[in-house]
């Protein structure tokens, strides 16, 4: 698990994959701000990007060249997002692409660009290219620490997972570094993600494994309900652990899956750990609901109600702004005596009202908690749905007011 | 239009309406906390409530009422929402409303309750019924500005709005207050806000202006998402100007709608003004949608942004933030490359990128106005859409993280 102080867990390397990160001075001098990733000729690659249709030039090129061969290189800075600059933006990106592409041997189309940070400045492209030979010169199979340090923008911690796997006499090993902490309500996307494993995957198969474990980790997490324009996930498999490529619906291909998603967990709830000003970090679970839809609509509407995380934040158990938020979800039907809300163990919501054992002393417990879970029965079906999520504070405002200044 | 500084516009009296405010000590002791309004003989009456599921007992109980009968009187405390109360606040709802026609003498569903304040808390039946002599007493066709006083919570200004209009050489009056400060994303409903004409009108006319009125000024507004449990909005024609029945139809009565949504958009901005927390008043406009419903998406998207509001506190151009609330909208096949935006006169976005003569001293210039319009124009079609908000500050975060303490 990450830990939120900020130390990363023990990141393996990856057969086939190497990091070289520096400081190019983007947005301030001396910090490390640019990431290579060099991925060995044989790697297959998978991305999932932003919904959000002003979507960064980066992410429109990343997408373009990734649909034509297989990546050679990942480049991926931070400072700058290159999102909000017109055509500019996408010259922008080509040019860093050509750079590396020129420096390294590889065409321009097999490198995929990354940017987050401020959106609508234009990318210095010269500072970028010039710190170039020095991210290519340092790289190594060690470097995914580094890296993950190098992704963040107002992130407090780095965000690191690793798994090693045991599967048919081999060691699998899965690892990925992801950075995020606001701008967050990823859709089939996330912030930005990078994983990659020795294991051996056809790029349709990779796809469809990212895919899957997104949708259960990244797409599950929310810390204000705005979605970056410039969220991407990207899987890469090199291939080098000595195994031929794994097989949809073989038992080895569904261990691999499970421990992809229970990474893309670990990195998303990092995510949401360092929300911007959070001091908790809550479960949101709906259960009995028709489907998954519902059950996901009533989570983020809880999940992100400003009136439900400002009492998250104060500790309060106002459990009627729980209540209230699964009112105005507007499920159609919706018998409210037959809804149950819990704090962990503690039921306070009962038959549409306040829980007859229910005591503020028991709830205020609960909420006193660094990390719990508000979970809600609608007592209507078999499906479920869960979110994590943190609170609403002082510093969140903070943070987003001061963030240009 | 109202004074953010808190004080009354003149409250023209309604001939048939009559007010009276106590201080029933429901939350705190000495505050007015319990109003009534007696409705003349004749007094037709339309309301409409909260789309909320969870809504309070006394919007059960007013609805069931309205729907039997005319109502005779209104009974308004604060301090409690009697929300969340289930059955026992089914109970408490119908205890006053016969406490308040054994004192008057008509009968108990001849009266509408409303309630408004914490949720979850067990109304206090005996100290509000306690109060109703006082309060009836009291009564006066003077009582408008007492009343707006009465029936605050967090509230920091009362809100009222009087009109007065000639038609056919009658004066009509209409004169409405209303209250709400957080909470506020108003779905068919409003806060609480109570409107009175001295217009005579049959009931079902009655409730398609209110509806009309309703959807272009409390439905169009947004503090920070929050749909209340307990929101209605009534209007009463009392008759009394000494004219017909108003026809809809009729050029008198189209200048009775107008007045009337001019007052309601009066009583709505009012409740932006007085966001909790709020330093600014923003008018989001989008225009060139196709219908109206996608422009109020990408309006109430921007406006309910956190890092937009947060930008609008900090008065920080930040427009990367509008454009991405935009592009998360999702709107299907939007041309990003159409897309405009400006604030007030200063255009900021053009062909999806920075406006080429666009200064950031200049976007500040306009952050930095009380009040200003973020417009945008979406390049593909002829439909618009209009909202109010505000910013979200250290204060909202402060205000409801302390509200039961």
């Amino acid at each position: 698990m990450n830990d939120p102080r900020g130390e990363l867990p023990e990141l393996f390397p990856v057969a086939g994959i190497r990091l070289g990160t520096t400081a190019a001075g983007i947005k301030r001098p001396g910090r490390s701000d640019l990431v290579v990733m060099e991925l060995a000729p044989g790697t297959t690659s998978a991305a999932v990007f932003t919904r959000n249709a002003f979507c960064a030039a980066p992410v429109h090129v990343a997408r373009t060249h990734l649909a034509q061969q297989a990546p050679a290189w990942l480049l991926i800075n931070t400072g700058n997002a290159n999102a909000g600059t017109g055509t500019p933006g996408i010259q922008a990106a080509h040019a860093c692409c050509e750079a590396l592409a020129a420096l390294t041997g590889c065409n321009a189309g097999q490198v995929l660009p990354f940017s987050t940070g401020v959106i609508g400045e234009p990318l210095p492209v010269d500072r970028l290219v010039a710190a170039l030979p020095a991210a290519v010169a340092g790289r190594s199979e060690q470097g995914w620490a580094a890296a993950a340090r190098g992704i963040l923008t107002t992130d407090t911690v780095p965000k690191g997972a690793s798994r090693r796997i045991e599967v048919e006499g081999h060691t699998l090993t899965i690892t990925g570094i992801a950075k995020g902490a606001g701008m967050i309500r990823p859709d089939m996307a996330t912030m930005l993600a990078f994983i990659a494993t020795d294991a051996a995957l056809g790029q349709p198969a990779l796809q469809r494994c990212l895919g899957a474990a997104t949708e259960q980790s990244f797409n599950r997490i929310t810390v204000d309900g705005d979605t970056s324009t410039n969220d991407a996930c990207v899987l890469m498999a090199t291939g080098q652990a000595g195994m031929p490529a794994l097989v949809p619906g073989t038992p080895t291909h569904d261990a691999f899956s499970a421990a992809l998603e229970s990474l893309c967990i670990e990195l998303a709830q990092a995510i949401v750990h360092d929300g911007e000003g959070a001091t908790r970090f809550v479960t949101v679970t709906v259960e009995q609901g028709r489907d998954e839809r519902e059950c996901l609509d009533v989570a983020y509407t809880i999940a992100q109600s400003p009136l439900v995380k400002t009492a998250l934040f104060a500790a309060d158990p106002n459990w009627g702004r729980i209540l209230a938020a699964v009112g105005r979800t507007g499920l159609p039907e919706l018998a409210i005596s037959n809804v149950e809300i819990y704090l962990d163990e503690v039921c306070i919501v009962r038959h549409g009202g306040r829980a007859a054992d229910y005591t503020e002393a028991a709830g205020q417990a609960v909420m006193q908690r660094p990390e719990y879970c508000i979970r809600v029965r609608l007592g209507r079906g078999a499906a479920l749905g869960q979110v994590w999520t943190c609170d609403l504070s002082y510093d969140y405002v903070k943070i987003n007011a001061e963030y240009r200044t």
